[in-house]
């Protein structure tokens, strides 16, 4: 595999970070995941401009977002990326000695990762669903930026793994918030429910195409949190996220929900998503 | 600056961590910092008790505790330390592809990291105290484990460098838990009051030392949480860690404390901690 690391590509064995990136010491660095359809980036636009949000948000300097896409593109040629790539970038505010909390005092260069993969068909997954757990949401409180601070979501992942499950739908005071690395969406009477943005989730990109596409559908939608205790009125459930795109929730911990089949209008946005990202 | 990396001494030059550890990917990892005293590691056994809690707490497993000690003093001896030593060591998952939030299915090593410094002389600080300000605890909920997810107390220490104080003193709904890196006292009427020990805040080494010392000095200790707005019937406030010992505090946000002079109970408390670190 060939990354691109600070202006350099190099096989992946050699790309070498410093134990003093802070990155490493504090993660203080943010991140994106971007896919291709059509072997062309899908919202690029969207995720740099998320990149540059996050990067603000953390305060790190990088000015060199004008070369970004052509280096994804030559990493994808490097790669001899066959089907559709996954893209991921990250951006640390560099190294700096000595360790200290606060930012360097002294101009330092921010680190910038990038690597690209085959992405792996999820086909069977997107017809069938997936069983998803409750866990309480651990996290700091702002969700909305995308930090390399993902100790939280590594281990709600991990428990739902070790539950059969796919992903871990977080909880805070009782209040649904998002996936580990996804957003949640429930249908009740023909209306789409989701969180509505806050600090408290990532502003996902493929949530606000969602959102579109039920305004394209006449799909009504509510932007509300709502309690746990209210899942079951809830009829259908859906992850979605740049890599699980819209996921069917065929089952919540031990409640297998509408005989473990997808819902209606899952389906239907499921349908129109397709025809989005083919015509892409 | 020669440092340990998994197994390999090196220049901090050619230390070379992948961009697929889990430390940088997901601040996955957990850490201590540690200091001699007479160039003997202080309260070795306490760190090394503390850092298998955390990675125990995180399921990182790690067997070779037992070289750690040698190791450090190698790398003082190496790094010719002439004066007290401090210590970082940090522990992360280990390398694996592809990136996924969940742990590796198949078992990877660890990556253990650690440098020695020179420490700095606090006197000045530890005679004349320090500024603090306030600032909204945004970290996650287990802050009981010292893991490297240190993003949240970065941008609050920034915050303290920016208003011309050292450290941020941390605000969660209301009831003041602790420093970015530090513990939080306060003292009123000959009584030591400090955040009990939970999920909010690290227990830290130094508090606890604190702790015993009021013990022996006869000085009175209530461990329990207080408000933000009851700061000003409190008559002096110190904070402790490793590296800032037991320092005054004479000025939080624009209140200068006991015009600017350290409290009595602070002063007793740092002569019987230099009498403990003198003979130790």
């Amino acid at each position: 595999m060939i990354v691109y690391l600070n202006k350099n590509y190099s096989f992946i064995e050699d790309a070498c970070i410093s134990p003093l990136d802070r990155g490493f010491l504090f993660a203080d660095g943010v991140y994106e995941s971007i896919r291709t359809y059509n072997k062309k980036l899908f919202h690029y636009g969207d995720h740099l401009e998320r990149l540059k949000r996050s990067l603000a948000e953390i305060k790190i300097v990088f000015f060199d977002f004008d070369s970004i896409e052509k280096i994804i593109y030559t990493l994808i040629e490097k790669n001899k990326i066959r089907n559709e790539a996954l893209v991921y970038l990250q951006i640390t505010r560099g190294s700096a000695f000595p360790r200290s909390h606060k930012f360097p005092e002294s101009n330092i260069n921010p680190t910038i990762f990038i690597s690209v993969n085959n992405l792996e068909s999820r086909k069977d997954k997107l017809n069938k669903g997936i069983k998803v757990i409750l866990q309480e949401d651990l996290r700091w409180l702002r969700c909305n930026i995308k930090s390399t601070s993902l100790l939280p979501v590594v281990l709600a992942n991990q428990k739902a793994f070790e539950e059969g499950a796919e992903e871990a739908i977080l909880v805070r005071n009782g209040l649904i918030t998002e996936g580990t690395h996804t957003n949640f969406f429930a249908v009740k009477e023909d209306t789409v429910f989701t969180a509505p943005l806050s600090n408290l989730i990532l502003d996902g990109i493929t949530r606000k195409i969602v959102l579109e596409l039920c305004s394209q559908q006449k799909i009504k939608v509510k932007e509300k949190h709502f309690h746990k205790d209210e899942l079951k009125n809830f009829e259908e459930f859906f992850i979605t996220s740049t890599t699980k795109e819209i996921t069917p929730i065929v089952q919540i911990d031990d409640w297998e929900i509408n005989n473990g089949k997808s819902g209606a209008v899952t389906i239907k946005l499921q349908s129109a998503f397709t025809e989005l990202t083919e015509k892409y």
